[in-house]
């Protein structure tokens, strides 16, 4: 009953949310939410569906990248990849021509991101589970099987992510039926978009606190002024005793970060995310040094390129908040390294969410997290954002600001065929 | 007479140097040496040649991110470019769609080097000058206004880069007179390919020898009884008080990093060249420090991917020699920053050459270096490889070990067309 890759497709998939303003921040002003949307097509008819994220322009690249990695995938078997699915993920990045381009780092590992979830996907679905009941059933040492530890064991050996592994093993039932009762907490990042008027600002939070909305994200860093205005407008629609978190996306320098962000203290923010460049690891580690004793963290990893980077973030003591992503790193396989990281340097993981796409899969992500790794929701949430789940066949499904378990088999990623068809971007999109 | 930028071309151009092992090292074992090669027309007719350098498999996906970025620089005039070079810069690193598939890094910030090197190259050729000439001519208030010091102010401002300058405009006419008489010392990697057998290593590195080269890089990694058989073979050869490198091509992790060269330390080489991943500048920090007392330097910089990496590897003493590359960075205007910061932190720069092309390109920035940022040749040199080189229209020169500064105009990025025609990989490459 072996199972084989036979075909690889990817298509460019764009929506226009530039034109509402939906996403936009301080460095990006015109996002418009898109893919490079990837199946698998196997020998048993069975599908597997991935996708990486992206802004719109420059799709087409990362699609060229996917059709570039396709030949690793045509005709092996799940069996053989998800066997030693270490050894895959290094095939994908380490090929010897390709990493020069990367080495995992942007495009070609945005590639790898789609391809893989893909296959996490197909492997979740010929299982039957979803994918994060499939990591949660998995035993201690294939978790670690499908991790490639090149780079980070000064930080983390195999023996210490199986130690992590192996205890939280005693108390996992409890907390899978605590999920799928409850859910897992979330974040709204929805109501506070930069490019909102103050009107639209105030009756968003207004109605997503009527929602049961109690945290609440926003964006800050074109303009001081603007900033204290509209950290006010939503400091005083939610109240002192809820959750504000301000996210300049990049916007600063480390000095300008330092002093912008004491100028918003009175608006008593969780945390500052992407305060500089998310390259800058002393940077960040700069910035939270100055911003602790106002009791705001600094919390990135959107746009953090793999685990070597969390590594050093870690180290260096530069965050306060690990934010990972679905499609940024290389899948599954590389984020469960830095969910084990974050665990033994006792940080905590928020996920970063929201485009098109980053919320039903990151959702599987941290239940794992939850369940199998941190057994703690102290300070954890998941970021949500309410745009374009209506393009998926297995949407989100939030309760009470908390997403609830996903219960169909996979890893959530599949589109409805005529979302994929109406917005597609080209008949033709990559590199032929 | 405004010249403007009507046309931007993009080839696919592929050497076949795995055949023979040129090149091969532990982490890239059959590369074929690549570029993404620009051409851009203008309405007078000059032209602009630029490139990439890759390894083969992939450059149709820069390729493609260079399709992307070309609307950017159509119809736009060469004087309103270098006229705010830094908002143009700025522009091409900055698109608010595009960055997130980066940013400035990886295949973006390739094809951001191709095209800007395009630029710099159609500059000079306008300027009637060799690029090293055109630099050095420049005032240092417009090499500023090149620079985009976002993100490393906190390590270089404005005001201090500026100050190196001007300080080294004294002496400049000196330096230049010594570089057009003796040339620029460069060493030779050409002899210890890690593909090539002892034999054949022990007759390079006498012909080497004979031919005036004093100083030597070979490639280590793969196997520690083979190194030290080599690392053996290679010191007899060219004798105790000739210089020897090593390199490692991020092979190893941390700790591994600091044992393995421990056991080459009896050869006394004079640096480990990319010991661990190049995201990892506390990982080179620690080796740095553990090496420190066996005299053994730490270099690396070939994919360090920008400048606010290098700021970091500077700030945490994670290196000892600065390896600039041409093409992995965003052109001369990044470059100029990196080699301003290595002056502030007193390390050397020594350029990373080979592949094709990177030896032609790099010259010209690490001539700057000398006479108009540095003064200084002090543990200085500029790798050199004996590859490819007859595919250019003006090659390097090198003579005695030393490159002479090349005197036609542009950055000595053109191509011969028929090498061009004769290696192109598609007909059609890139995304359409």
């Amino acid at each position: 009953m072996v199972l084989k890759i036979t075909n690889v497709t990817v298509r460019d998939v764009r929506f226009p949310t530039s034109v509402e303003q939906h996403g936009s921040d301080a460095m990006h002003t015109d996002p418009d939410y898109s893919v490079a949307y990837v199946v698998l097509d196997t020998d048993r008819g069975e599908k597997g569906y991935g996708l990486t994220f992206t802004l719109g322009k420059g799709t087409e690249i990362v699609v060229c990248a996917v059709e570039a990695l396709a030949p690793l995938l045509i005709e092996k078997s799940l069996e053989e990849i998800v066997g030693d699915f270490r050894g895959f993920y290094r095939l994908l990045t380490s090929d010897s021509q390709l990493r020069w381009i990367g080495p995992e780092k942007g495009v070609i590992h945005l590639a790898t991101a789609a391809v893989l979830n893909a296959v996490w996907d197909l492997w979740a679905r010929i299982e039957g589970k979803p994918l994060w009941k499939l990591l949660v059933d998995m035993e201690p040492m294939q978790i670690i099987s499908c991790i490639d530890f090149r780079y980070i064991t000064d930080a983390l050996t195999e023996e210490e992510a199986l130690e992590i592994l192996v205890k939280a093993q005693e108390s996992k039932q409890q907390r899978e039926d605590q999920m799928l009762k409850e859910g897992y907490p979330a974040y709204n990042t929805s109501c506070a978009w930069l490019g909102y008027s103050d009107q639209l600002l105030k009756k968003l939070c207004t109605e997503a606190l009527n929602s049961g909305w109690t945290k609440f994200k926003m964006k800050v860093g074109a303009n001081l002024e603007d900033d204290k205005r509209r950290c006010g407008i939503v400091r005083q629609a939610i109240g002192p005793q809820n959750t504000l978190m301000i996210d300049a996306n990049q916007r600063w320098d480390v000095a300008e970060a330092i002093s912008w962000v004491s100028s918003l203290a009175e608006f008593k923010p969780l945390w500052i995310e992407e305060p500089t460049s998310p390259d800058d690891i002393l940077g960040h580690a700069a910035i939270s040094k100055a911003l602790a004793p106002l009791g705001i963290g600094v919390a990135t990893g959107e746009q953090c390129q793999n685990r070597v980077m969390f590594k050093q973030f870690l180290q260096a003591s530069a965050l306060q908040f690990v934010q990972i992503d679905s499609c940024r790193l290389g899948s599954v396989n590389e984020n469960l390294a830095v969910l084990l990281m974050a665990h033994k340097f006792r940080v905590p993981v928020c996920p970063h969410a929201g485009g098109v796409g980053l919320c039903e899969l990151v959702q599987h992500i941290i239940l794992f997290d939850y369940i199998s790794v941190s057994a703690s929701l102290d300070n954890r949430m998941c970021e949500y954002t309410d745009h374009l789940h209506q393009h998926f066949t297995s949407p989100v499904v939030i309760c009470d600001a908390h997403y609830m378990p996903p219960v169909d088999p996979g890893y959530s990623c599949e589109m409805l065929e005529s979302s994929v068809q109406m917005h597609q971007f080209q008949k033709r999109g990559g590199c032929e």
